[in-house]
């Protein structure tokens, strides 16, 4: 830690997107997918529970599964960059009327003690921790690369990249606000709704130089509480285009793609877990943003289809709020 | 702005590896590499001096060609976080008694007030800066992309990457320890000289989540204030094949490539500037660190080739310092 | 050639998808976009005609564009195996009561004697040519290596891939079978009309193991003698999406893709040629044929889309004969 | 087949590189490298026999895997374009007093009537055959393409691509014209020996627009009857950066690549058959040759490093021979 700076302290802070707690009503196909066919490495198993990375993540995992009845969203998680964030952030929260749950250790293997609460009026479960395990991978998966846990393989997913949710158009304006000014988050990229000019249709927002970490949309049916989407990122366009060649022959329900958005600049193919029916994204490429000053791009109705879609397979953007399919969340407590 | 990170302060920090000024003895060869063949955009001229900048950057330029009769690197620049970081960073060098000289706005066009200093031992020309015009390109290269400042073209560096420096191995400790605990970079990835297990041969130093925006390196020779390579960044290894396949077919002094870093996992070609033979390093992908509790990640005397190749055109490691083609600053005053 | 196989004449048989004669109402923007855009060389220009080739070719050209009043077609040249061949080729047209027109060495340049007829029913104005010069390029665009007549530039198209014809569905399947029979192609892959179970919706044809060399499909409005697209083949997936990428950002009718194909397992990209309005696809991969007893795939209903698009931006197949957009031909004489 | 051509006849021809067969002294581990790395299919198991065949081959087999105490090559078979051609072949290597060793149909599972020989003073064993099964795969591995015979998985291997063969330099030059004039293959690109300028050093040849489905070169110990490797094709050059990138982090002797051949134009990576110890290229992209009046391409002495190696990591073309690893061959009668 660099001596000068100790006089500042930079307050409570987000260091990234973590891991997400995907319910499934079929655990086994749901690890099919995300560990045999993406490539992710099973970490950890507990009956009904399973915890996975990606080759390229140190930290115990970024993916829960859970089996249960309901295929929700059990927990949105995000790591902080201090261990004292989480008080410092629990203490902000409360201030503001906030219900929070203490989880302990444990709560998720791996993981030390983290907070609960429902982001207010969207309502998605987040959770914030600070300690996590790095458990070395056994050893025949190991990888000769420091920089990765495991070996490359199937799909070759590397890590998650973001989570893309979804809340009411009636509060959405209020959340993403909150979202910003309490967590953090820079807005990035953002489109208005285009019968609603005052109402947010989507944003696009980072804690990292990425151009989203999380991004929030207005959902088509009102809902709040919805995720529509998990990325996990592979290294290069053609990885892309390989996943596509291979999911297309495999039972598996295919969203969009590929394409490249015109917001971020990035290659996408959406897919659906079969055990979860969640939506999950494979992505890559991107640009990043260094800009200290960086103003928000505005997508406008006229340019919002290039912005979905650059190139490729398209994305449809005539309801205003990318498709209806989204699954909702667990309540503060589970 | 959030409005409960007002109580904090986080100090000044350095934003991004900003531009480089590179002495040329032949602007006009110089301008058709970066310009013509990389695809640079030229954005202002003014008699010796050209300002370029790639497709994806807004900034007014991250390279500055000087036509003079030495080709050294007349700087370094990096921009800060906010207007303040200046004053804060002058505060602390004087503190430690670092001459510094400021720069007035316009110094380098396009740009504000800045400060220039040697770094200590190393003696590299480095200037900090916060205000930058963002210049819209000409119409007809403009691009439909608002994160593009102008069209995709040539080789298609779509911005600056890192900047790679030596030192001499009498003081690369002192030299990176003070770029860390001054300049605020945190140490990516590491390795000791093979003979001097206690002395760096090389540093990859971060403030974003790249794993290097500044490398330092001990020189073969023991001189000080040198140039290895600047890198420049395209989107995909594709990309990169496309540049060497290029790039092999003209008369350009090929260094080496392409290859994939294990160190970075970043796919590199080194090739040299034909007007200034400073060497240019044409970079793509590489992972991400969000970790807060990134831990440096240390190459051995055995795994150092691996780090330096993990496939493809094998970067000799048996100087101990990559090679002996490198390039010296220009003073304090010039 | 072998000693032992003089004692057998395989007759007169095609070698190769040749070259296209292009008719533009504005040939300055169509040499933009075929050598400025897409890499090709001028290899010869004489007032209202210029000869084109890719940097792959060795011969005099691949494409030559027309300035005239109508951007129709002015011919279809394939070149034959052996010097012999044409005039074999003739006594068979003769023998089956095809007018057949001499055109000397030199009508188009660099090329030597030639034979001219219309496709039965079809009414496609063919030529048939072996002799064809093969110039070196201007030393200064002269590739290093010598399978390539000059440097990769632009979008890089490498050669001339296949042509594509449409025809009235009322003669479509007469017309086929003659190119099967009395040229020697043969039929890889083929699709019957929806709605008319006896007669082809299109046909992919070669002389080569490229799974088309040719293709013919049946004209939605019902006119023969149609243009669906002439292809030029680039090496690599990505070389399509890189064009992709560029030529969204051009003022350049876009078409569709990029995707993938079933049919044939080639990735795709239609744009129209800004001067003449022709369609030209940019395509890469795909797979040979090497079995000698290859037997043609069919394509039904179910199937079609598949075919079309296996992954990517979707072609039509909803009007069952892939869009009405074509242009027509030159007679026999012109 | 076209009426009009019955009056003519090509006499006999070879249509492909049809498969190999290697000796292993691991069977398991060479199926583990072949199928489960690779990614070819086991078509049939009988004993100490395998037979696999890639995912866009619909033949029986391009492979056979036989345990064995000598790690030999049993045979290289290549399939003739039409029945008949075994036996006018036949004819003529006994004009030439070759001996021809007749094998029934199964003599290799799923494959018709062939018959073997060893080619003059190369002594390779090759075999001819024209029948060949084409079984569809089994259900959970059958391809929704239809050229396809099972789906891309693994490294992704599609076909089997060449076959690089080596003899003595005493005899090279006879047995290439051999193969050349009875064969029938077209010599497509060459070099000779640097100390020996009329003797080969090696000879790419082909019977398709390929730059070669055989190749041969002279050995560095004046060996005859070797294999220096067997090639499988992969579709595009990311997927060679894939194979190099996984291969890498496995226990699997690493030989050269990637880089990028001058000669023929395509991506290469050599890797060693864990149980077989036999080489093996992955080859990607290439040039097609369809000019009939095709020159082959000399190498000289000053031009050949660039032939060896374009880009990427450089092939040793200081012996003048590729390399000292070879493997020889089983005898006429095995």
């Amino acid at each position: 830690m660099p001596v000068f700076s100790e006089q500042f302290d930079p307050g409570p802070q987000i260091a990234q997107c973590g891991s997400i707690n995907l319910g499934t009503k079929d655990i086994e196909k749901s690890l099919w997918f995300f560990r045999d066919l993406l490539g992710m490495e099973e970490v950890e198993r507990h009956g009904n529970v399973a915890y996975l990375r990606c080759f390229q993540e140190r930290i115990h995992h970024s993916l829960v599964l859970t089996q249960q009845d309901e295929a929700v969203v059990n927990s949105y998680s995000f790591r902080v960059k201090r261990p004292q964030d989480i008080d410092l952030f629990k203490q902000e929260f409360q201030r503001q009327g906030i219900e929070v749950v203490d989880l302990p250790a444990g709560h998720e293997a791996g993981r030390g003690a983290a907070i609960r609460f429902l982001v207010p009026q969207g309502e998605h479960p987040f959770e914030l921790y600070y300690d996590i395990d790095k458990p070395a991978a056994p050893a025949e998966m190991r990888s000769k690369l420091p920089s990765n846990s495991s070996k490359r393989r199937g799909l070759a997913v590397r890590r998650i990249d973001h989570m893309n949710i979804q809340t009411s158009p009636a509060t959405i304006n209020q959340t993403e606000q909150w979202i910003r000014e309490t967590l953090g988050f820079k807005r990035r990229e953002f489109a208005n709704l285009p019968d609603k000019p005052d109402t947010l249709m989507a944003s696009w927002l980072s804690v990292t130089p990425q151009v989203h970490d999380l991004a929030i949309g207005a959902n088509g049916l009102g809902k709040t509480a919805q995720l529509h989407h998990v990325a996990f990122n592979v290294q290069d366009f053609s990885d892309v285009l390989t996943a596509a060649d291979t999911i297309r022959d495999l039972e598996i329900s295919y969203g969009v793609g590929p394409g490249k958005h015109g917001i971020g600049q990035a290659m996408y193919l959406y897919v659906f877990d079969p055990g979860s029916d969640h939506r999950v994204e494979i992505y890559a490429g991107g640009y990043l943003i260094f800009d200290p000053d960086w103003e928000a791009i505005e997508w406008k109705r006229s340019t919002l289809p290039d912005g979905m879609t650059w190139y490729g397979d398209p994305i449809d953007t005539s309801t205003g709020s990318r498709g209806r399919h989204t699954t909702g969340s667990a309540g503060l407590h589970r």
